[in-house]
């Protein structure tokens, strides 16, 4: 298609186990002919002659999860480097100072990572409502049916009120998916404005204010220095009796002690995908209460959905080739409030 | 607001306790001025003088669960009786040959009953696809983190076919809904033709193929004696190695023995809201296999969701108020294809 030599040069680095799951070969064969894939084999290091030599010619860098570090030394080998498109969600591991500094355009597939999480979530949400966990817990553990009211009188998810903490691009298309709901949904983030969240399909609160009243409460905050433990012992407490609280977000964004303690009084369900630490100490009282389902940090992209963000990023690396911008681009600024 | 004289009598007969439950006071109020609410209290029977009273006047009675048959008996006592609103799904236990033949216009609440059943079926599946619940067993087990495509390297919500079973108004919500993920969703139905299909989001397949074919099978057929074990040993046999089957449909439409059968070989996945007997026996498989989670009926409106069939149903009442045709109008021949 087009002219060979004026192509733009592409090369892929991350881990070749992450290249595997997240680049089929098919989706790799789209990228041609717009661009020039130096290589369908993915840097793994920035050092060996063989890296050194993609390097020299790549314009963009396609990466993934574990890509290494692009710092200064592996910039200055990298002359006509002007984009990376990570395949993934945060890049903040291996886009650095060194990248801003040099004016690289980065993209995310953050975007698209979003969808899963938000999917995990909506699921928890209309179970939570209706306590079907905790319903099915009993009838596995009585070994006879029983009258689900009798159990929990206030189910349901007719006007039920759900909390969305962060109006990130996980908390975006959590509240855009509940549009088919007959929920009400609130949402608190000090950047968002009233009529933007109207828009999205949500009402503005305070943070004290969604914490006390929501059936549902469902963390999706960036962990920032700013953030952590922005729910604590207070917002905890404050949560309603009977109701339910998700975090798909980063533990250290909860009190996790306090969030046990309050969790073993009884009067609270949690849904976590995530905590602090990531894999708890085998005597956690998280592992052992009823009212607690953990789940392996399952909500994120995984298996089959790997090749959205990989599709997402192919889409980007195409968008280049045609001389358009990018759709997700991520700027230095950004870095202060998002995950 | 009308001339009172000229205002339809209306009559609520269900128990009283189910009257309380899913019609609360404001709700009620609400057919006023349009109609005239012969009384608040329901009839609880009809032979009392009380109950014959109001069924000498009313011309449209509200029904709910456990109202009694409304045979020739009653009919007889009840001359203006002209509409028979019923605010919960399934007319077929009070609504019979004598009401057809006496030429009432029937209308019930199942498309709003349809809404909770398709909720609870669309969370699981969603769940299904990244084998969520079966993932949280495995950390609460092993007290440890763990890595999910270690267990399940096909997991994920990105174009996994979901084949939904009729295209009911349970089975037609599910699509609805499903349509905001990237699933591709099959349905088998002998009464909807292909352009439908594809009109409400599905691609139209036999129901072997569906079987065959899907990740995630989902019943939403009535339970018709022609539906009796529709799904029988054969179709569970073609069920794939690791999908999950889902049931809030009726445990008669599914060889249970069978079903259990092919859960014990581990590699089938089972959510069920309904089986045969409704209430297993105490030693039954399904109460300890892990494969399965079953749901003590929750699916189908409870709590708060009351409400929105109660709603539906006075909502036709004021259409009939204003000399408007019923919304939902149920027919004597839609019986033998509906639940
Ligand atoms: N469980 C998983 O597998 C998984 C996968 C992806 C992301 N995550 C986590 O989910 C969360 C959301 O990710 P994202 O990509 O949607 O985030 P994001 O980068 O889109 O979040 C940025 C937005 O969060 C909002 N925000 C910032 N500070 C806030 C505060 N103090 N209170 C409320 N809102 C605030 C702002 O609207 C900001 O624009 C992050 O914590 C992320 O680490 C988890
Ligand atoms: N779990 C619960 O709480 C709950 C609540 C309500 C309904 N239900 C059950 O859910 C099922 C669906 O209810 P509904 O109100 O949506 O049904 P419905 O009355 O709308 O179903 C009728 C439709 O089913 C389809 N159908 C008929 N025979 C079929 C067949 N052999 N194969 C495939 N499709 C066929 C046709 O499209 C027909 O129009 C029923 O079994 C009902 O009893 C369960």
């Amino acid at each position: 298609m087009s002219d060979p030599s004026s192509r733009l040069n592409i090369a892929l680095a991350m881990p070749q186990d992450v290249a595997r799951r997240v680049f089929p070969a098919r989706l790799l064969e789209r990228l041609e002919p717009g661009l020039n894939l130096l290589s369908t084999e993915p840097l793994q290091e920035f050092d060996s002659p063989r890296s050194r030599s993609l390097l020299a010619r790549a314009d963009i860098l396609i990466t993934g999860w574990g890509c290494p570090q692009l710092d200064e030394t592996v910039l200055n080998a990298a002359p006509n480097l002007r984009y990376i498109l990570h395949a993934a969600g945060s890049a903040k591991h291996h886009v650095g100072q060194a990248c801003w500094d040099r004016g690289l355009q980065v993209s995310t597939a953050a975007e698209a990572n979003a969808v899963p999480v938000a999917e995990y979530t909506v699921a928890m949400i209309l179970l939570a409502n209706k306590n079907v966990l905790q319903l099915a817990r009993i009838v596995h553990t009585l070994h006879s049916a029983v009258e689900p009211e009798d159990y929990y009188p206030q189910l349901g998810n007719f006007r039920k009120r759900v909390g969305i903490i962060g109006a990130s691009k996980i908390g975006r298309h959590v509240i855009r998916l509940l549009r088919s709901y007959d929920l009400e949904v609130v949402v608190a983030d000090p950047y968002l404005d009233p009529e933007e969240a109207i828009e999205l399909g949500a009402e503005l609160v305070g943070l004290d204010e969604l914490v006390a009243s929501s059936d549902v409460v469902s963390l999706h905050a960036p962990s920032l220095p700013s953030t952590r433990h922005m729910i604590d012992a207070r917002q905890i407490a404050r949560l309603r009796p009977g109701a339910t609280f998700i975090n798909t977000a980063r533990g250290e964004l909860v009190d996790q002690d306090a969030l046990l303690r309050r969790i073993e009084q009884g009067d609270l369900y949690a849904v976590l995908d995530v905590t602090t630490p990531w894999s708890l100490p085998t005597d956690s009282g998280f592992y052992v209460n009823p009212n607690v389902l953990l789940t392996p940090h399952v909500a994120g992209s995984l298996g089959s959905e790997l090749e959205r963000m990989a599709a997402s990023t192919v889409e980007e690396a195409l968008r280049l080739s045609r001389g358009e911008a990018l759709r997700f681009p991520l700027r230095a600024a950004d870095l202060a409030f998002t995950a």
